[in-house]
Parts: C-alpha cells; structure tokens; sequence
C-alpha cells in the first residue's frame, strides 16, 4: 500500500538517505520494490550475494549496493557501506500517511483529567481515562482504550483496538499494533485447599523508548513491583509476557514468544519465535535462542541455543520417540556392553 | 444456541440435503445432535463405526448413515454416501440467524469515501474508513474497523472487534472472527549497531474466497510484495502468519500455529495445532504437520511429518534428556563397540 | 498502581486478615512490598526460606510470616499458619478500585431486550445484544460486546474489548481480561473433495463459577454440546480451547497453552505455559503437565508428564538432533553388539 503519489529524483534520494549516487541525478523515483519484482520507476537493494541473479537482471530504476558491487549492477546505483540499512531508511520515505486522521474524533471519549497535547491524533470511539497523560505528536487508533493514569510519551502511535490498563506507562516513540493488551492482571494465586484465592496484581507495566509491540502481544502487569521492557526492544506478535519479567536494551522477541512470571532476559538478545522460558531464570546479554525452544533453566553464556528434535517423516518419529522414552535404558545397555568382559 | 423455532419434516430435509429418506417423512425434525445425546425430535449422524454402539441405541428421530448401515438403525434414515458432509450441510439448516442485525447502525463511523453495497449489515461502533469498498450481503460485527483501502468481497461475515489495517483484501464469503488482526506490520530491522531501525512494511494482506480466520488471529502485511493466503484456506484461532508468507488453497492450520516471514506453504496442506514453520521455507503440496512439530528445514515431498519427543512421565523424562544431551557421545560410544576388537 | 490513600494501622490489618500480631498495633501499613524493596510503611511476607536474608534485613513496617519465623523477623508481625495465601488475601486490600467507573455510560448501546440488574457498571461504546442477562454487581469495561442471549453470573467483571458471542454463559464472579473471545465458532469442516465445508457450530459455551481468563485467550463454543469449564479454573494469557473441551474444577492452565477439540481435563490439574494437548485425548485429575509439552495421548493416572528435549547450546544440539532421528537405527546397533557372538 505504498502512496504512489510519492516521487523522489535520484539525486534527492541520495541526498536523504546520505549515500553518493552513480548514473541519471533526475531519474524519478516512485516505489521501492525487490530486485525480482522492480519496475523501472523503483528503487531497489541488494544485500546478499545469494540474490546476485536477481541484480543482474533487475529493471529496477535504481539499486542501493555496497560499493563493492556498484560496478555490477545494470542499473543506476545509490552506494551504501549497509544496504539494508539504506533500505530500512529508505521504506519510511515510501510509507502510506498514518492510519489515524488527524484531531480527536467527537466519538472519542476523554476524560476531563487527562493530559492530552495539542498535535495529537485520536480516533472514533477511543476511551481515555482520568489522570491520562498523552505526549505530543502521539496517534491513537479507533476504539483503543488507555485507562487510568496512563502515560503515552511523546510521537507514540497505538493501532485500533488496543488497551491499556490502569498505570501502564509508555515511552517515546512507542508503537503499539492492534489488538495489543499491556497492564492486565498477572496469574498469581495462593492455593487454599484445592481452591486458587486470586492475588491482586498492584505493580505496572513500564515500557522504555522506542518500543515497538506486535498485534496481539499481551504483557501483564506486576504482582508487587513493576514489568520492565528496556529502551529499544522489538516485540514480535501473539508474545506472552507475564508479571514482574524484566526484557533488556534492544532485544528482539519473535512471533508466539512466551516468558513466564519473573524471568529476566539481558540486553541484546534474539528470542526466535515460539520460544518458551520458564518463570525465575535468568538469560545473560547477547543470547540467542532459536525457534520453539524451551528455555527450562537459567543461560549464563552469550551464545546460541537451542532445543526440540527438528522435522522428521512421522512414520520414523513414531519409532525414534519409543526410543527417546527408552534413552536412559539404552544408555545403560550401551554402559553394560563396555564394560570389560571378565566384570560382565 | 439452535433457534429451536427451526422445524422440517424428514421429507423437507430429504430435499434440502439431496438425500433418500427411509421411514416417516412426515415426521417433525427440530434439532440436531450426536446420537448419543440426540432425543426423538433431533436429526442425528453416524459416520464412524466406533458409534455403532451409540447408532444402536440412539433415540434420534432420523440419522443420516451410508448405505450400508441403513438397516441397523433403530430410527428412520436419510441416505447418504459422505454422512460426515450431509451433518456439515445439514448443520446449516439449524443454525442460529445472524448474530449482526440487519442495517446500519447509526453510531457506525463510515467515511464518505466508503463505497457500500446496499444490503450490508454493519454493527455499533464500527469504523469504515476512506475509500474502502464492502460487497453486498455483507455483515460487519460491532466495534470492527476497516481502514483505508480495504476491499471486503461479498457476502463476507466479518465478526466483533475486527481489525483491518489499510489496503487489506478479503475475497468473497470471508468469515473474520472476533479480535482478528489483519494487515499489521510484519517485524522487519535492520541492525544499526545494536539499535534495530524499523523497516516500513509498504505491501498489503490478499486474502482468497471461501477463507475462514480463527479468533485472534494476526496476519501481517507484505514488507515490499504482498502477503498472500489462497482460496479455501481455514484458518483456526490464534495463528500468527508473518510477512509475505504464502498459503496454497485449501490448506487447512490448526489453532495457535505460526509461520515466520517469506514462508510457502502448499495447496492441501494439514498444519495442525501449535506447530512452527521457519521462515524462509517451503512446503510441498499435500504435506501434514502433525501437531506442535517445528519445520526447520523444507519439506518437499508430500507426506505426515512430526517432531518433538512425546509425553512421558516427568521423572523418566528428566533422565532421557540428561542422554538426548549427550545423543553424540553415545553413538561415538556404540560405533567405538562396533569395531573389530583389534582395532580398538 | 496501589492507591496510595489507603492505609490500615497493623491491629486493623491483623483483624482483617484474621491473624494475630506482635508489635506496634497502631504502627500505619500503607502499600504491600517484596522483603527487598519494602520501606517502613509497607506490610510484606515471608514464604520461602529461600529469601531468609531478605527477611533478616528488611525495611518493611511488618511482615507475614510463619509461627517459627516471628522471633527470625526484626520487624512487626502478623503470624500466619499460610503467609502466602494470608499475602494473597492483604493484596486485596491494597488493590485499586475498578478501573470500570459506575454506571450505565451514555454511548453504550443496549437491547431492550437485554435485562441488567440495577447497580452494574457498563463503559464506553459497550454493546449489549437482545437477550443478555446481566447479574447484579457486575462491571463491563469499555468497549465489550455482549452477543444475544449471554448470561453474565453476578459480581462479575469483564474488562474492555471482550467480545462474547451469542449464548455464552459466564458464572458469578467471573474475571475476564481485556481482548478475550468466548463462544467463537469451533474449527470443524467435512471434505468434499479438496474443498472444506463448514460445520456449523451450534453448541455454546458453559462457564462455571469463580473462573478467571487471561488476555487474549480464546474459547470456542461446541459443535452440538457446549464447551465446558468448570467452576474455579484459572486460565492464563492466550490460551486457546477448542470446541466440545471440557475442563475441570479448580484446574489452573498457564499461559499460551492450546486444547484441541473434545478432549477432557480433570480437575485439580495444573497444565503449564504453552502446553499442547491433542483432540480427543482425556487427562486424569490431578495430573500436572510441565511447560511446552505435547500431550499425544490420554493420561490415565495423577502424576507429572513432560516431553521436548531441554535446552543445549545449538551445536551440541545440531549433532544430537542428527542421532535423534536415527534413534530406531542406534537401537538396533547395541541390540546386535548385546548378541552372543556366535549369533552374530
């Protein structure tokens, strides 16, 4: 959905995304696409040799390349020490206008406590509640709800149908997807025979700058003291994040994701997707788990980390799980045969 | 929740089914149930021998059996050679009218620049936004939003608390449940040290006819192209499908599955619950995933595929992993038994 | 977020929580606190030897603890057979009041024909469909649907974006999280040849007493029976139950697990995050699944169940996933070295 009303020249683009551009200055731009699927009015990029086809045969108008490869490249190139970087800087130039129209709709319902700035956008149906403080420059999607004494900060955008639970506070430039839940109650319990007696969730939710959640991502609320998502964290969507997990500077958490109650991941790590951690461990810096791995104990070491058995055609899985049921016995077969034969 | 005002005689239902009824076709059928449960009012179903116990002692007004088992009903039969597929037309008949009514309603926020068909249905509070276009016979529930672009084909039944973001296309006779998320960005980055730069998501969601989506389920938009499910795909609850992953027609994912960025996955595929699909992979035509597997790799033949290691009980299976750990060291082991012993 | 005006003298809160104190009675406790981050005013526990230095140096006004720690404790008292459950039931006093204001809001649009009893609370934008029964006590957050026919059980509260289908019926005290679904259609098609045919479904979804659901959890209503959970099951963030599952009393289900269709759980069972339980399998009381695990068929007796592999660094894992999936083979190896060796 790139807004075709957008044209750069190629000398503007250069200027823009701060790169030296080689071949016609005043060729225009209008669209960024892949070097497979370019058309002569497209930018593209290339970043991985393992597309080296593709850029030889591209009609893209133009193509971010690493100087190594500028002389490779048929077409007109924009020359980047990080092509992908270039990229990423160059998708937010060809973005559709925000989603959220400008001003507050008359169906929004705000409190008369809260702190709304001036240049804010908020859409139909929104709720905002008492003690509300929403930063300038913020959009808020229609029939998004931002309870009590919550605080937006500055130039955040919230999709549609999003909620916000009392007290759950939010940093600069936070972006929030639709269907997102932040502030709800942790699962705590006491057991009383064989009843569970409800613990009441007192602590917050607070999230640091430049935080992106994805659609459907839930984060609870902490028992006593506070969840903490770190400056810089990207989470993917239908995470899990349960009460009082604290999530380091710039790490990134994958689709389907689940961190049970009190966990502690560090700064800089990869959580793939459908990642399960278990609730009191902790992951030191710079760990990457890969997908559907379940974290059961505290990583103390950066590195990479991994669990599950990986795809195999059922009708041989059937015959290797009896076996896996049957390890520790094999184990002790194997054990039985090594020993010398006069101790058999 | 049968509207219990609902009556045809066995006769009618005959008609309506296409079948060959046996027995009185005068007879009043207002229900249906399985047979165990069913009572002489209820049309009731027998299509798998392990009911034959329940189809003898049924008290089932009529049953819909193959041919062969026309004789060993108690009750009165309508004949058919897929049972299983007459229950699912039959269950059509039974079933409650629309939960949307009828119309407009007039707290609906719907953008002069939306183009709607005369004889729509559209709930409270929902948002329609510029330039949208919705087909006739459509029903949209309360609190859903539509943004700018979409295109909702014919005789779709979009539920509660829906969200689309822009430019998203939906096909003929969609079904949307309630809390779905459509068209939210995919997670893309690119590294600028340890910060992650976002990468504007600028291509849509295009969705085939005859596709159901499960409740909160979450579809990302395309990051350059678009993200693509094909007719016939039946989507359950609580599936994540990542940017520009493509679904062939007619496969059918289980509750609670994902599949990660730029993934293929075939025509007629079974991906059943919980299971995890890399990114960047691709699934041939025909392929079942059994349940809670992760595909790590391509699957290029048709076939049933699993991974993971089974149940056992807690204490058996602390011990095996302690060997699954060590899986290397013991084949080392056992190929060290299996040489001759004067090479050892 | 605890409301910082409340504030018990110790003699008040013994009463209240019904346990004895030692110390300064007239001493003010104002807020709960964790032993290691609470100050003078906070009343706080101790459950776990574990945290037996942070007692010994804790700033806390008072502190719950077991009969044999009073005399351990250097601050105030309140002596407690079961301090973690006495801590649940003070986290209740401390709790904020709803975040759902009093009252009927004037843009929530109710049905005639629904029946709300006279002290409830009803937010923003709430849709409340013809039919509903509406307990005495409860509290509907902003923006939730209410579809035609549904129960609520008295002194419930449904926080915002809930969206109930038609004919769910919810027991007294229910808590339902923000972005959950009940009574969505369950997954169930019949074949005609390639193409899936919907079964639709007409069962509801039964809801006992003192059950709590997470955010985003989704439950589907039954094909023909109901979906079933009984009273005091406490079900966590996006956990998804498929249609005709039924789940027993007090059983307590963590974050992000999925049941697939008709399977049964018992009672008192303790089923952890992201657990995968398959159709139509029965699992006895009492029985407790650990995290990530597959339940591929039934368990008949009380006990602890787990599967997957544990976590290693991958590239132990890489060569141990190789031997994994040729455990049949391996077997068969050490069987043929156990032979005599005149057989072999």
């Amino acid at each position: 959905m790139q807004d075709k009303a957008v044209a750069f020249t190629l000398a503007e683009l250069a200027q823009l995304l701060d790169l030296r551009s080689v071949g016609d200055s005043s060729k225009n731009i209008t669209g960024l696409a892949t070097l497979a699927s370019a058309s002569p009015g497209d930018l593209s990029f290339f970043h991985n040799e393992k597309f080296l086809a593709d850029l030889k045969k591209s009609r893209a108008g133009a193509v971010i390349v690493a100087p190594a490869f500028a002389d490779a490249c048929p077409a007109d190139v924009l020359i980047s020490d990080n092509p992908y970087l270039s990229y990423a800087q160059a998708s937010r130039l060809f973005e559709k206008v925000s989603q959220v129209s400008q001003g507050i709709h008359p169906t929004a319902v705000i409190h008369q406590g809260a702190s709304i700035a001036q240049d804010v956008a908020i859409g139909a149906h929104c709720v905002i509640e008492d003690g509300v403080v929403v930063g300038r420059g913020c959009r808020i999607g229609a029939n998004s709800i931002i309870g009590q004494g919550c605080e937006v900060g500055p130039d955040s955008l919230i999709h549609a149908n999003v909620t916000l639970y009392h007290g759950v506070k939010l940093g600069a430039r936070a972006i929030i997807h639709a269907g997102v839940v932040l502030g709800s109650d942790g699962f705590g319990f006491a057991r009383d025979g064989d009843r569970q007696i409800k613990i009441a969730q007192l602590g917050g939710v607070e999230i640091g700058n430049d935080v992106e959640i994805g659609a459907g991502t839930t984060i609870d609320r902490g028992a006593l003291d506070n969840t903490v998502i770190g400056d810089g964290v990207k989470i993917d969507n239908q995470v899990q994040i349960a009460h009082n997990v604290t999530v380091g500077e710039n790490t990134v958490i994958c689709g389907c994701s689940a961190i049970a109650g009190s966990s502690r991941i560090g700064k800089n790590c990869i959580i793939a997707g459908g990642v399960g951690i278990i609730n009191h461990v902790t992951i030191a810096d710079g760990v990457t788990v890969t997908a559907m791995s379940l974290v059961n104990k505290s990583i103390n070491r950066t590195g990479v980390y991994s669990s599950g058995t990986g795809i195999s055609e059922t009708a041989q899985w059937k015959k290797n799980i009896v076996h896996f049921r049957q390890l520790d016995k094999l184990n002790s077969r194997v054990k039985k045969l090594e020993k010398p034969k006069s101790l058999k």
